[in-house]
């Protein structure tokens, strides 16, 4: 069997890759090193399973043309901007590393005639909502780009796997971290405590509260709906995340524990969101996924310490 | 005032550029015939008022180049493919022109800080859906190329209309119809009739049941929700629709007795839809646009007829 991981040398990407190896897949991944990185993948380049391609997915035709005859069982994709923040700058960031990227996969997969597609959403779809959410939530209004070409991704999954008979599965992501991690507030505040063990300054008032899942047992569900799970015909979307959450304030506090700072001042600087197009709170139902057969091992508390330990460590 | 209407010669274009006129508003028009017709908008051109662009609008660049400095007041963006059956053929149709279209509008609002838009949107977003269809409705997934652009059009323009500060309405269109309609299942019947009086194809079994508006009613409730009804910050979704439904059997039956053609035998081809892609049935719960002050004149049947005329009368 083999698979292609779109986005397979960035920080879930490198994760899954691993786990795809170790069960004996070929993979092939494709990345562009935007996010992604070299030395993310060096460890698998002496496998004779593994084939890398360094190709910007957004170009539909080149990554076609790249990639035709790969005889591809099933398609990963994961590639996207996933920094938000750095996307609210400048709105092409997500449209073409985030939006086109799933169009290009959609066309390759039509015109090789590849049926097998698991892919990586978000949170970031439903907007800022109070409810609980479900994945038939309705009335969803994303308010980043980033959640906007998430969303658009969606929709034309959706059609692609009506009119090609694909059997696609849809994680919906919350803040997935661990090690490899590339950016978020973890590596914020561990670099800015670097350079000043005194004082942290934190975006917003600190009570942002998000459910945040540990990489680990994110690969462990993705590779149990895809190869465990038999697929079926149309789209099965998930909310893949953990039951608890966690504060900004909080993870200020376990950054500085595990970091062996004491006394450290915070400064907020105010109002209830991280940067616009930042959603605050939010906690999904996960009755579906549950029900299914998969729960996180981490906690959302526990994932911040085990990431903090390996940032620590590692930079 | 000045306003931009995408896709302005085309079949629903055409009535709202009149009507933008006849308040007084400049009006900018783009189109690049691909529907559009240059005879829909020769009425217009000795109108001081009017101004008209051939530009293919899925080019972002040249598009907000030539744009540039119109000072557009509120862009209504209409441009779209609108024949489904023949986007299922080739999804690059629906990617250029339903979604890369839309893509290009938000980026010329933001460049230009333009801060009004009216988006055309469909029913076709919800997917086959038994139940009556809210603004709410969640769980949803387009089955057409067409809907998956279209709601990925909605992912897109909610997240610009939050990052720009855009004052947004969507007006989800059932099947339009009347004069200067272009295609479709009226049409279609005509010309076959118009070749063979004695016996008529029906694509399906005939029991596909979907509402059809009248242009003339969409069109008075577009002007009413954006320039009688002041527009706020956000995105305002609302079902345009009429509540009477028809079905195609009954479509035939319409367009027969208009065209005085007695005795066709009518021909299924068989299953319940027309193509691949296709939505049988479905219909809007209407709640949301009546109690904001719009309800439709004619009913479907009445639409259906009053087309049937006007296409005998002028092909």
């Amino acid at each position: 069997m083999k698979a292609l991981v779109t986005g397979g040398a960035g920080f879930i990407g490198t994760h899954l890759v691993r786990n795809l190896l170790e069960r004996g897949l070929e993979v092939v991944v494709v990345d562009n090193f935007t996010l992604g990185k070299q030395e993310n993948v060096d460890c698998f380049k002496d496998n004779e399973n593994y084939k890398f391609y360094n190709i910007n997915i957004e170009e539909t035709e080149k990554f076609c043309e790249q990639l035709k005859n790969e005889n591809i069982d099933i398609v990963y994709h994961l590639a996207a901007n996933s920094d938000i923040q750095k996307g609210g700058k400048n709105p092409s960031v997500d449209y073409n590393d985030t939006f086109m990227t799933t169009y290009t996969v959609l066309e390759y997969m039509r015109r090789e005639n590849i049926k097998n597609l698991f892919f990586s959403s978000t949170s970031a779809i439903y907007g800022d909502k109070k409810e609980l959410l479900t994945e038939v939530t309705g009335d969803l209004h994303p308010i980043s780009y980033y959640g906007g070409a998430k969303y658009a991704s969606e929709g034309f999954i959706s059609s692609y796997s009506f009119m090609n008979d694909f059997n696609t599965v849809i994680f919906r992501f919350p803040n997935v971290i661990g090690p490899n991690l590339t950016h978020g507030v973890i590596f914020d505040f561990v670099k800015k405590l670097q350079k000043n063990p005194n004082e942290l300054e934190i975006l917003g008032d600190g009570t942002q509260t998000k459910p945040y899942l540990y990489v680990l047992d994110l690969v462990d569900a993705i590779v149990k709906f895809t190869l465990d799970i038999e697929m079926k015909k149309g789209v099965e979307i998930y909310n893949a995340g953990v039951e608890t959450a966690t504060s900004v304030t909080t993870i200020a506090d376990i950054v500085c524990e595990e970091l062996g700072y004491e006394n450290v001042e915070y400064k907020y600087t105010g109002g209830n969101v991280g940067w616009k197009g930042d959603v605050p709170k939010f906690q999904y139902d996960l009755t579906k996924i549950h029900n299914a057969g998969w729960q996180a091992h981490h906690t959302s508390d526990e994932s911040v310490r085990e990431t903090a330990k390996y940032i620590k460590e590692h930079y």
